[in-house]
């Protein structure tokens, strides 16, 4: 494994030596963690023009759900009062005789930033920008095994839910319930808080639990997904209690799916990420539900839930091999509840069989 | 409830007026919380000479886990392109006529902060600093009501807890039922992960819970807290598996029960950070443990699980009525496992009976 680290390394080095910056400073944590193996809380990795270097403060113990750091990478622990990593690693560029410095001015904070000027003045501060998330988008195939394990375990705990009795149970106690079976199928963790949205709640995305109780006729909404080796993926399902659905639950539901479907066979290598986004607004739109859509109907994701592309109408940039994305256009009517549809793809070309779906709990309308 | 967080806003423009800044813009979540009452994702506070301005992106729907916003105060949801709300609050207090915005240097990140400047080149920016979290530090009545509530949830959720078999089961699943129970209580979530550290992992301050199973002789050690309407607290305990502790359990126990006991003696109005730190540190240090202690051993608590003051040996500053803190010594021993013992209290005058323990859990060695 050391030396996936040590080549992504090795190609941020090629890029700051090409913007003219002999050293740069990453201080986002999954940023950290990409290039590094591991990340532990508050440590930054300096890449100089020949070493590189992980500087962490003390830490109270190995903590295996932050990744296990490359052995080929050299580690300081700072002491107690050895202040801010960032601003030692500045230290030691500027001692090691770097003239530019390349930070993460989007992670960085201002107080942080004038702290480094001030701790080594001869270096020359510039802007490292995005430059590791672009290097994230497209994942090799360990990343997608991981992405590919955490969708498993993630439909696993959705179908044993599925299975149990409901009505009369909490929100939040649904919440609770599914991220304990994430862990017992072998997740690290939830990928993000699990949401369980019942009722009038239905269909709005990022709902936090609350202490509604499931009913007969509901829409219930869920929000889910593992964290495997620090990879996340996200499945959003939305089922009726009951034995049948009304007629306007049968007819939104279609709706939403159709829109998804769209989406999702959209999705191939040299697609726009805008023209993915749009396959699913335009039809959502044509049915009076435009206003009230969220800004982007799907994202990368990776060592984050949230990260680049975003699928949206205004994002710019097209989609590549090897991403995974999610697609999870929702309608929620105010008052009445509505439908979400989430499931995590990887972009494949044509000739590899298209889109690979990660998430495979089915998506007819089920009856619970 | 609403002309607390007007009070609040009212002290802080006060302060702005007296550093010569006519407008201040807030981005940490707690401390918009703290001001606005609620806390949206992403939004921002606009303390303005006379209007305030709470400023979000579009949301999903309300979320009442972050929180009421104060209805007396003005809300703007900007449209979805709408960009940075922060860059948006830079625009209107420009357009309001105000020369000077003060802003959170220690939480806006550089390229944040570079896009206020060239919406609004005509705003001389200057440092809020700390403003907000110095305000925090002493809490009124509701805050350390809310805080006594968080601390009642903990306490059931741990003693449920003892009350159940524990030979067997995984950290994992330990920490998750805490954390179900907490949430049965009425807390709105945990305050922060919860911690179950078995055998050798014991004594270890912020161990993330493994799949290690408790075992017979095993020091079982956990650390959790409630969130409650925004208030967190903390509570650590450490136990002994089986019918009687070992010699050198009983004898590490006595000795960080001590420490953490001379350290809770020391709290009082008027007494330095570092010399309740240095009341337990100096006993574990005494008994050769000093090198591997944590840095700090305590903190404040509040809107957020560590905030202001810390308790370390660097620290500056004393100790004022009605400020809540934690204390919590812990000692681990390499392969070993350890000792670690956390309370939240809250300082209080000595004629008003001294430091009020909010966490009654019994501190007794017991054998489970």
């Amino acid at each position: 494994m050391s030396q996936v680290f040590a080549d992504r390394r090795g190609r941020l080095r090629g890029r700051c030596a090409a913007a003219g910056s002999a050293a740069a400073l990453v201080s986002r944590p999954a940023n950290v963690r990409y290039l590094a193996g591991g990340s532990p809380p508050g440590s930054v990795l300096l890449i100089g023009a020949e070493d590189d270097v992980l500087l962490s403060p003390r830490a109270p113990g190995d903590d295996p759900t932050e990744g296990r750091v490359d052995e080929g990478l050299r580690q300081v622990v700072l002491p107690s009062a050895g202040g801010d990593p960032a601003v030692a690693a500045a230290d030691l560029a500027q001692r090691s005789g770097a003239d530019g410095l390349a930070v993460e001015e989007h992670h960085l904070s201002v107080a942080r930033y004038r702290a480094l000027g001030s701790a080594a003045p001869q270096l020359r501060l510039g802007d490292l920008g995005n430059a590791v998330e672009q290097e994230r988008v497209v994942k090799d195939d360990d990343e997608i095994t991981c992405l590919r394990i955490a969708a498993e375990i993630t439909d696993q705990a959705l179908g044993e839910l599925l299975e149990s009795i409901l009505v009369g149970r909490t929100e939040r106690h649904l919440a609770l319930e599914l991220e304990r079976r994430l862990v017992d199928h072998g997740a690290d963790g939830p990928a993000f808080p699990t949401s369980v949205a019942t009722g009038p709640h239905s269909g709005r995305g990022g709902h936090r639990p609350t202490d509604r109780r499931v009913e007969e006729g509901d829409f219930l909404s869920v929000c889910l997904g593992a964290d495997y080796r620090g990879y996340r993926c996200e499945i959003g399902r939305t089922f009726v209690i009951g034995t049948a659905p009304a007629d306007w639950q049968v007819e939104l539901y279609d709706l939403v799916f159709a829109a998804q479907r769209a989406a999702r066979e959209a999705l191939a290598p040299g697609t726009a990420y805008r023209d993915v986004d749009r396959a699913a607004r335009q039809l959502l739109d044509a049915a009076g539900h435009g206003a009230s859509l969220a800004p982007s109907l799907g994202h990368g994701v990776g060592l984050e839930i949230q990260e680049d592309p975003q699928l949206s109408p205004s994002a710019m940039g097209k989609l590549d091999a090897c991403v995974p994305v999610t697609v999870e256009p929702g309608v929620h009517l105010p008052g009445r509840g509505g439908v979400r549809i989430d499931d995590t793809l990887v972009v494949r070309q044509e000739a590899d069989g298209g889109p690979e779906l990660l998430t495979i709990t089915t998506k007819e309308l089920l009856a619970l």
